[in-house]
């Protein structure tokens, strides 16, 4: 049933007796009963979701007939995603009802991540599977996949399966080849890409078990430890190379995350290779040690004509004046926990909360929310993004003018109720309340 | 298998291969086989847990026997409890290992309770069962059911149907009076009591959907809402007397939660009924009507023969300066979140830090941990409780010298674990890791 005149209040929604269609004709929102969706795809199919797809959608709810058309597969999932949620049960359970509405859409930024850190505590395949389901119905399009760090080396390698056979926590907890293609195939099917993230040269410490050889070895008050990778070895740099090799085959992403993030430099001022390595290059500072470090993994990307992506621990401003594209995710860090529903600090941040000029602002491609797992697993992970995610992901899906947070709070309810009932153990975003 | 020698961390247990039983014997830790757990009693069962119940236990294993004593059904409940925690699994899984060892034990308070509100939220009967659960293996032994408050009235009365046919948020969620009696006997079986909470005179906003008669007309610029119940109205004592004379059959525990906390006094400021009340009896202030308010609850349930306890925003110094028994909750409330495992918060506390004399501590009874549900509901209250609750029951049971936070850590580690693998999802405690 259509009503007349686009409402977004589901209290506007009108009761209405059980004695069959007819007696909607009466009601004075009743526009009449659509007979057909229409789905009008104008371009071909596109196999995998991309940086700067074309998401924009256009969906025409008239008296009879729904209309979802887009240019592009990715539009169409996006359309398909909002007619589903525009579609609400009457309040007697006898028909389905929507708005008679017109709707232009499209996303604010390209990138809409959400980093999921599966090393910290393993994340089993079902509960990545949920994740995503998550992420589509907010409409969020990244994947990051922070699959490995210090604690434990969960991917399986065609190349090096003894990465994971040492450095797993625990032979099932490991991701396989077949794990892989899996969650590639449903984030695919859900227009969100998949970008791994292998970090190096700090964050490491995993790798070591198999491959003491790959890391720094330390000495005075650290000696007996390894710290990062090792930069002066040219060994580093082909295992890697072979590494990443393998990483493009199985990634079918343009991008690959190379991290470069929190590399302590204690160990390497401690060992006389490093330091002569150093004098012998003219680096200066250790700063300058990783950026070479990093520099080169870059280059091998390049070589294999994929796109590299680091963390920069510095401000937007500073990046998108070098001319560089940034992606925000430092105010979206869904492991920073307060009181109460603490969404709201998310929702109060833009990208575009920087002093820049409108070209550095242009460079900045989106954002992602980050759930660093120091302290989620299986458990807990699902309600720890949603619905808090949803909040960076309405920062990044809607034009910078929709930026209410109270009226936030009212969709958010919504939107945690509308997950409850998929399936995502979605938690309460604002208070007391219920969801049926 | 019986190793020599009271060990208490995993790491000593000892490798072992798989050639059957004969191999242990070459183990230096090996003491023997337990051939019988025995079970010793020393006096009649008790139907129904109470308040300074005798939870006293001893543990002897020597090389052939378990021997698990107690004066007291309670104390044999704990004896079980703590058994099962001993007893661990070899590393090659043939066989289950025990330290010899001789342990008296019993706990430090007499209340250890967890509060939980399930009118915010409600709380479906299994995951409170699942709760019961988890408070059973920290030896918790109060369960405070915070029943009903201003958002719903999910309690069923059998005198006033009508509270929760109006108040609760929806039919499905409403506590049957069988749902109550399956708490009360699987809480009993866990030798848990379940002390109920009816907040009055404020915190009463869902009674007033079915009898607003009970709640103060508020006047001025608070016209057309209610307020707290209305303390000049006989009516108000008669309707809660019968309540009172319900719950009372109802729930078996000899304490009553009356509330008592948080009146907002605007309302009744505002009605010039209140206020010729107050003129009459000369109560000279808000707080002494709130006082007369509660002072008459408290006379019915002693009429009713049983005790009562109230919320007293004030600290524990005052009230055991009066000559009063005090619970400690405050520092223990499980909604205030922060980042990372924040249980350590909870285990800096001890009810004893206050500055009073030895009478005045004797008369802290205990203390709860407080799980208010704004944010919280079905999807998530279990890992927000577990293992966070675990540190509150710890510096409940232990002696006060227990109080080394990091070791406490371990033993954390380890319990969560445990959890896990009994069917709760609690979260991780302290960072990255894994539990199999």
């Amino acid at each position: 049933m259509v009503n007349r005149g686009y409402t977004s209040h589901a209290n506007n929604h009108l009761r209405a007796n059980n004695n069959g269609h007819r007696s909607w004709r009466s009601d004075p929102n009743w526009g009449g009963y659509i007979e057909q969706v229409k789905v009008d795809l104008k371009a071909p199919c596109e196999d995998l979701p991309y940086l700067s797809m074309d998401e924009e959608y256009t969906i025409i709810i008239d008296d009879f007939q729904a209309l979802l058309s887009s240019y592009s597969v990715w539009g169409m999932l996006r359309a398909l995603e909002s007619f589903s949620q525009m579609v609400v049960l009457s309040d007697d359970g006898s028909m389905l009802r929507i708005n008679s509405t017109t709707i232009y859409d499209g996303p604010r930024f390209s990138h809409r991540g959400l980093l999921v850190d599966t090393s910290r505590h393993f994340i089993d395949t079902c509960t990545l599977v949920k994740i995503l389901d998550g992420m589509a119905y907010n409409k969020l399009n990244v994947f990051h996949w922070h699959i490995v760090d210090d604690h434990s080396f969960p991917y399986e390698s065609r190349t090096f399966p003894e990465l994971s056979q040492q450095g797993a926590y625990h032979p099932s907890m490991v991701y396989t080849q077949a794990d892989i293609a899996h969650i590639i195939e449903e984030a695919t099917l859900r227009g969100i890409r998949v970008m791994p993230e292998f970090d190096t040269p700090g964050h490491t410490r995993s790798w070591g078990i198999s491959h003491p050889e790959l890391l720094t070895e330390c000495y005075d008050q650290y000696r007996g430890k390894l710290g990062p990778m090792d930069p002066t070895r040219e060994s580093t740099y082909t295992f890697l190379s072979n590494l990443f090799r393998e990483v493009i085959e199985v990634f079918p992403d343009r991008y690959v995350h190379l991290g470069g993030d929190e590399v302590g430099f204690e160990c390497w001022a401690s060992n006389p290779n490093i330091l002569e390595y150093m004098k012998q290059n003219r680096l200066y500072s250790f700063e300058m040690l990783e950026e070479k470090f990093i520099q080169r993994i870059v280059d091998q990307i390049d070589v294999l004509k994929r796109n590299s992506l680091v963390w920069q621990e510095v401000y937007v401003n500073g990046i998108t004046r070098d001319g560089l594209p940034a992606l925000l995710s430092s105010c979206w860090y869904l492991d920073h926990l307060s009181t109460g529903g603490d969404w709201r600090k998310f929702y109060n941040c833009d990208p575009h909360d920087f002093i820049g000029t409108g070209k550095q602002k242009s460079l900045v491609l989106g954002g992602e929310a980050c759930m660093w797992s120091e302290v989620v697993n299986g458990h807990n992970i699902l309600p720890r993004i949603f619905p808090r995610v949803s909040a960076t992901a309405e920062k990044l899906w809607s034009p910078a003018s929709v930026n209410n947070a109270d009226e936030a709070a009212r969709r958010l309810e919504e939107q945690t109720c509308r997950m409850n009932h998929r399936g995502i153990p979605a938690q309460p975003p604002n208070g007391p309340g219920f969801c049926i």
